[in-house]
């Protein structure tokens, strides 16, 4: 089995070490815009071979793990080049924009739209660890769309990578992963930029931060060349999040303003039970 | 050494279990409104015995762990009940009221504020670990007002306990802190307030959450009853912190609404620098 990987760091190059593994026959040539990421990724042993787009007619699976905009632009020319049994699949935070962009294409059957709910953040073919996707969820988009042959081959391989799958059409995908995935991004790239202006001594910030203020902000670590392009595809849903997380903070400095700690008791109670949903996942 | 702890949870019960360690000769006594904590206290081994305020004049050192605005009420009183070769100290998360309540106190100089930078998401005598306080910071105010001998029988227990000492005024721990440690709970709570309010069918949320969004909001699992009274003892402050934050928040989406990407970009790049502050605090 020959996997092309475009996009060779911490997606791309986590799903290249878990296929090799699950997989004696499998071959990973790896395709990137940086002769840097893949001179890593070779020496890493993450890949077997540099590969370019035009060698994609020789493969039977090809991962795109690159940004998401990228992948919009680069999704139509994979197509027409890969060989009609190939298996095309992303691993994007978002969907919609990637099923419009392909749905007319006369090889529509060749593609999974896939969402694995997995990562750090960290970046690079340095990021990639083995295992990253066991246990995760992968969010698979007009399944019916792909043909049966291409969805099978696909979830062999999430299921020997350790992934359960939950189905969703790409607009509530782009909806629902606003909520739990973007807006966390952009509250904790916020809150370290608010932290980081106050405090210009960054010695204070590094004595006074404990392991909470640590979590809160782990996700402004993340990649801005992946994340801008991810807020700009599902920008409308991104922009209803923003609208109601600046609702909720100004009624809390609101009830702090009139003295109602009561009600902020409360508030914090009635959020308390996020514990029982987030069970289970660390 | 006979230590009282008032406020058998997480903090106290963790102070507990690490001075019975480091202590041979240290005697446990628990103090704690509810019966039933000081019995779980009692059977999980984390205090020698129960006790009550009256007690107080047998104690060697009295650790307050309660509420910031419970140890408010409460300390002039501790004060008065110990005897005069006594150390307190708490480990609240705001400093100036309680220095001011206590600063004409006649044994002031028997009382050291303290506010470790520790903790986990969770509270309650069942809660408590060992080695919570290893390598944290822990912050001293107006450490001059507390009395030589009794600076060095704390100095002694934190050191043994493994943590680093920063000394601040009262004044400058408050505002610092509001931004290290406040503003992240409320900007977790608040975060799961606005999911939550979203996703009212709970599974999606479960489904679709990664490690990421469980990290932005761990916070939010924390305990109103420690977290109200602190809002309202550090207010000013904490207020200041949120019309930051908001400002930041509403500054993206303007952004956004103007596909100003190459913007994000660059406020997501600048922040980024956020792992080299945070390097070494998990």
């Amino acid at each position: 089995m020959k996997v092309f990987v475009i996009g060779i760091g911490l997606i791309g190059g986590s799903f290249a070490i878990d296929i090799k593994a699950a997989f004696n026959e499998a071959e990973i040539y790896g395709i990137d815009k940086s002769e840097e990421n893949l001179d890593k990724a070779l020496s890493l042993g993450i890949i077997d071979q540099k590969a370019d787009l035009e060698d994609l007619d020789k493969a039977n699976v090809v991962i795109t793990a690159i940004p998401v905009d990228a992948t919009v632009k680069v999704l139509p020319n994979i197509l027409d080049k890969i060989d009609d049994e190939c298996l095309v699949f992303d691993a994007g935070s978002t969907k919609k924009k990637l099923c419009d962009v392909i749905s007319d294409h006369p090889k529509r059957r060749n593609y999974l739209a896939a969402h694995p709910i997995a990562g750090t953040e960290f970046s690079g073919p340095q990021a990639a660890i083995a295992n990253l996707y066991r246990g995760k969820t992968n969010i698979i988009c007009e399944v019916e769309k792909t043909a049966f042959k291409l969805q099978e081959r696909a979830m062999e391989i999430f299921t020997r990578l350790g992934m359960r799958i939950r189905y969703m059409d790409p607009a509530s995908h782009d909806i629902h992963i606003a909520y739990v995935s973007h807006l966390s991004h952009i509250s904790s790239f916020m809150l370290g930029k608010t932290v980081i202006e106050k405090e210009k001594n960054e010695r204070d910030i590094f004595d006074l931060a404990g392991s909470g203020f640590a979590s809160t902000v782990r996700l402004a670590k993340s990649s801005p060349a992946m994340w801008a392009p991810i807020f700009k595809h599902n920008k409308e849903n991104v922009i209803e999040t923003l609208d109601e997380y600046i609702a909720n903070l100004t009624q809390f400095k609101k009830l702090m303003e009139a003295d109602n700690f009561e009600e902020i008791y409360k508030e914090m109670e009635d959020t308390n039970h996020i514990k029982s949903i987030l069970k289970g996942i660390s």
